[in-house]
């Protein structure tokens, strides 16, 4: 069994990452190969100690550098639950897989878009957060995509395939989706609603369409969405200096624990995590 | 009237010192010009995040292109005490320096050598933490001095051109001073001994010196040392996730507020308490 799973491939997962290498622990990380769009899409970082005035793209090549010399592999997987059991958790990831370890550290970063009415309340329901999940419950049938980040085209393309029809709210610009079922409309949602399952999704302005589900793909996801019984504050994860949570084992570091959203702060806080899982397991052995 | 202090010119004074920048508050930072010795010393740093394989000394120089390049200043000039007074700080330092600010961050790392038997009993009685400022205290008086670092090198030559006679006692290799009436004993301290003031200091095996002072030039003061009413656990300011100490105002980070002893922790803390000096200030407003 892995000595821990980290959750996330921002700053502080990444500084984790380092860190539980460094002290010779067995891990994986699951994240994106291309870490993070918050990073990649700085213009200037320049409070970041030791690194002055380089762009976003430059800070996220020399990462993706220092985790290849490390031997530290980035698993593409959208997580889709964390679920303590008795001494261990168990981690699912689209694609059906399921991966066990000691530890977790939650890195998973903060929601930029905020939930919509209606969207927790019919997750499962209608309402999906990964399109290679759950995309094959709306084979031939109508649904509507909320896209934050042109990275994730590639699943609105993956539903356009399953999908009769696609309602595209993207949430960026150059929208380069040529699938003739994807109608493209500039308008943020405002509500989902429906009876047992979703029914119509209403846009701003008033405009409701007809769906059997939406998904909504976004950078990142609650972590109260992913972990059951996981301690949250307004959002953000509560954590103690160590950055332990409430659950025994499952720590979280950087911008899901609050703020200031920095690359520091995050890195500094992955650090932490790394340390306490370090000596959770020294604890337990 | 400034609005920050920061005291220390480590990772985490650095890291604070360039948030309060980018956030165009006015702030001292005393410390030294080298930044720190432990950075400076580092063999190779690998878990930094952005920065790979690089020695310390090599770091260190380019965390003082970045605080040039911000037009940061390291004020050289130790700290002697932070007085909490209403709604203000006054900082006072070697050289008779004062300075007031609407709060003060504490970035003083660690203490590497404990205090011995007696250090902390005889503090302003016959023991200093600083040659310039009680120097004068010991003209063509007997003095011990224990020395962390090569860089205090200089302190120990104003003491010597002061003293009668110093017993040198240094904690580094390769000393290099030439006065006449400074005598090196390579044995490490043990207990410092007196009736109202100092009178002699005993080494490890038994040496007993007489002697009317004990100089300590540390790389680091402790911080309850430092300031009168500051909640400490263990050696280790007491703060929470914010960075805040009891004491409103003041805030501290990095190694001082516990392990683990780590440059990115130091980082990611210099920023969290950074931006709470900037939420403070703004309430106050």
């Amino acid at each position: 069994m892995l000595d821990c799973i980290i959750v996330g491939s921002g700053l502080a997962g990444i500084s984790a990452a380092l860190t539980l290498k460094a002290n010779g622990k067995s891990f994986l990380m699951l994240g994106k190969k291309s870490l993070s769009a918050k990073i990649e899409k700085a213009d200037t970082v320049s409070n970041y100690p030791g690194l002055y005035s380089v762009s976003g793209a430059d800070f996220c090549d020399a990462l993706k550098s220092q985790l290849a010399r490390e031997e530290i592999d980035v698993i593409e997987q959208k997580v889709t639950g964390v679920y303590a059991m008795k001494g261990k958790f168990l981690v699912t990831a689209e694609g059906d897989n399921t991966y066990e370890s000691r530890t977790v550290i939650l890195a998973t970063g903060v929601e930029t878009v905020k939930p919509i009415a209606g969207e927790e309340a019919y997750l499962g329901r209608g309402v999906s957060y990964c399109a290679t999940c759950d995309g094959m419950l709306y084979k031939d049938k109508t649904i509507a995509v909320l896209c934050t980040t042109k990275e994730a085209e590639h699943e609105v393309e993956y539903l356009a395939r399953l999908a009769k029809k696609v309602y595209l709210l993207p949430l960026y610009k150059g929208v380069a989706i040529a699938a003739e079922n994807v109608e493209k409309i500039v308008k943020m949602p405002e509500k989902i609603e429906g009876g047992l399952k979703v029914s119509s999704i209403t846009l701003k302005g008033g405009q409701t369409l007809a769906v059997d589900g939406v998904f909504m793909l976004k950078d990142s996801v609650s972590p109260s969405a992913l972990v059951g019984g996981l301690q949250v504050e307004k959002g953000h994860v509560v954590v103690d200096r160590a950055c332990k949570t409430n659950l025994d084992g499952l720590f979280a570091a950087g911008d899901c624990t609050g703020r200031p959203y920095q690359y520091t702060k995050a890195a500094g806080e992955g650090n932490v995590a790394a340390h306490s899982v370090v000596e959770y397991l020294a604890k337990k052995e």
